[in-house]
């Protein structure tokens, strides 16, 4: 026990103290608010999962990256560390089937675990934050996910935001009537997936630079960079393509419920260029920039009618979204979202103990506070006066109590804020609605 | 991801679905907002340290159940998942201190792994809920954690708790006074821990097959078994062995605080019995037990000054209490101390559907309600109203909204309260009114 270890976390990790915690659980807090609003209710998963239900799912390379686990009595059933929320999912829905209640809404808030190299803004423990409607093929379900993103944005501040969206089956329609082989629909995705980092001529370049016809890639890329207010440049396409299974009537209806829901134009918009992820994505996708100042991406998501039927004998259809909750935090802190009353502490009035004698009677006057609701600090170390302020003073304590020896024994207390300086010395039966009036007084 | 696999869970470790989530989020607030009342800040570390930090510090038998993490790119800092929530606080404290103010007041909520054998009410990954008071050597911090741990017994209803206190100290002077060899101490501890299950004759008879002196044993069973009425066992022991530097003092100091925050009498007892652990704590030690139905300890705590020297040069007085939230929120359901209003869900109104052609009426109506505030779910699925309503009832959703073809003409909206059957037929202006108003008669 006494062997000095100099203290770190791992590379990679992080620790949050209470102000950051503060700001971190003011995001989660307006996120799961809107998500109640909607009627999506909380699960949880284990962190650790059997390797089997893990291994298999994300591809080889993401392999590499999952943390498995073990201790030193381990004997079977190797297990693994969460590496996303969706896959949990899915072995959920498969388990518990006959306890859900179908359509079945969840929204998830918790740490995952990816063994990538940590960089600025990447972590290898991070948390995820997802929403999903199973059993649903409709678009009200889609249209549902994109009126929710709107409300959380609002909600958290974010001044220009935009989703993006566009339909997995348009790309594959759009691919297939310009004369792409099927074969090479991949790399269509994979270059088109590059046009926000390199532009039209960059995608263009490298689709030809992969054998593709250039024809087919001139169409290709006209059609995708349609571009008309609202629905407009649905209606373009489908001048060209039809509109028959290829996603278009889906956006349509898509539109039509953002609007019932006035979702303003100025915060969604159809962009065939997005394209998100590979195989996972079966019909409407979206993706939230950031986009003045251009920011990026923070919350992404899309119908995956297969992924459920991973564990079950038949898929269901899901649709959902995912808020990047780590980019989000930073964000609000560089915008300057945060509002000014969150700050650093949740502690609203701070006891000082003039002397060892006057303690007990300061901790009475904590009681009586908290009595009334004050989240209230007494102090509790040795230290004037002047300490015991300033102590307040850089947790951000808005309101410091001060008794005496005389103001103990005539029955007053003197309140002061310290944001202005402003004092009032107050009898005990009027202390609470006084720090009260203090700290609600703008 | 077409290969089927039969999902589940490893052993020892959950899965929560909406319904269990809203009765631990319910335990787990309740706990947060004393925690604020009293100025306890959140913090949070990660799931994962390093090896390094958990290794050496809980004992060999210990060690054997911590979880090690690695993936398939690991090349350096072997990992380890977090064993307990105290190690990561005496890690952080000694990473951080110059961002800290002394006294630093956490609270910490998060998972703990362990690879224990599981069985009824004992998990590989369980929650731990610990608040902890860093620097503070006074029996001002210990009276907090024990007003505080009172207070959260009280707000989440149980009826009949003690909770007891002794002191570290304590035990050892009665040892040492009645006679005991300082090497025999731990077998003492070892012993007595045992009191509740085999009683005074079970320690006295242990004590005397491990080769203690009979007269040593009897006079030490005299003493901790002392029963007087508040403070009176205290004035007991202290005729016997005086009350100098042997923690009597502090237990009285502890009790006049305890009496200045009205905390009853028929709440605390003075228990010599209670031990808690062997090595660990150094100061006063609390342990809260359900008397009526005897149901066991549900929270415990004390004073550990060693402990945050771990990975700082010197170390810093500390007390704090931890609540076995898993066991509680089992006792919650067990006693039915869960509020009614709690339910099963969070949804307060299903907005029903009555066809495909009414499904935007719908969603509006739902839009409606969500900007009134009402966490709404329009139903998403194709059913019947019958198995909407049905639904409605399964998940425990207090209010539905039914809408048809003529009332959605006519501007009219049905609200139908399941839990009694009371029906209204409001205009679309009158919504959210009367929605609040069937939600919140009783």
């Amino acid at each position: 026990m006494s062997k000095f270890i100099a203290p770190r976390a791992p590379k990679g990790f992080r620790d949050f103290l209470p102000e950051t915690m503060l700001r971190r659980n003011y995001v989660l807090d307006s996120i799961k608010d809107v998500f109640h609003l909607f009627g999506f209710e909380p699960i949880d998963t284990p962190i650790l999962e059997l390797h089997e239900t893990l291994f298999g799912k994300y591809g080889e390379d993401a392999e590499q990256l999952i943390f498995t686990a073990q201790h030193g009595r381990s004997t079977r059933d190797p297990l693994a560390m969460r590496y996303d929320l969706t896959v949990p999912l899915a072995r959920l829905v498969g388990q518990y089937e006959s306890q859900l209640n179908l359509p079945f809404k969840r929204y998830h808030i918790a740490p995952v675990f990816r063994g990538e190299r940590p960089q600025r803004g990447r972590y290898r423990e991070f948390w995820q934050c997802d929403a999903d409607t199973v059993g649903v093929a409709s678009m009200s379900a889609d249209a549902e996910i994109v009126i929710m993103m709107h409300e959380i944005l609002k909600r958290l501040g974010f001044p220009q935001f935009v989703i993006k969206i566009n339909h997995r089956k348009l790309l594959v329609a759009i691919g297939e009537f310009s004369g792409l082989p099927q074969a090479q629909l991949p790399d269509l995705y994979r270059s088109v997936d590059k046009f926000d980092k390199i532009g039209a001529e960059g995608v263009k370049g490298e689709l030809i630079k992969r054998g593709i016809d250039d024809d087919a890639v001139s169409r290709m890329m006209d059609l995708i960079q349609s571009k008309e207010p609202g629905t407009g440049s649905l209606d373009l396409i489908a001048k060209t393509i039809g509109s028959e299974d290829n996603g278009l009537n889906e956006l349509r209806e898509l539109a039509d419920l953002l609007a019932d829901a006035s979702v303003g134009t100025e915060h969604f918009d159809f962009d065939f260029t997005m394209v998100r992820g590979l195989g996972y994505y079966t019909g409407p996708i979206f993706e939230t920039v950031i986009s003045e100042p251009n920011l990026g991406s923070i919350s992404g998501g899309g119908r995956y009618d297969n992924l459920i039927g991973m564990f079950r004998r038949q898929s269901l259809p899901t649709t959902g979204t995912s808020f990047g909750i780590e980019r989000i935090i930073d964000l609000m802190d560089e915008l300057e979202l945060y509002p000014p009353r969150l700050g650093g502490t949740l502690v609203q009035v701070l006891v000082t103990v003039f002397n060892e004698e006057t303690r007990r009677a300061s901790a009475r006057i904590g009681g009586q506070l908290r009595e009334a609701g004050f989240n209230t600090e007494v102090f509790l170390g040795r230290r004037k006066l002047g300490r015991q302020l300033a102590h307040a003073d850089k947790k951000g304590i808005p309101i410091v109590a001060i008794a005496g020896p005389d103001e103990i024994k005539a029955g007053f207390v003197k309140l002061r804020r310290l944001t202005d300086g402003q004092e009032v010395v107050v009898t005990l039966p009027r202390l609470a609605e006084t720090a009260s009036e203090m700290l609600h007084a703008d």
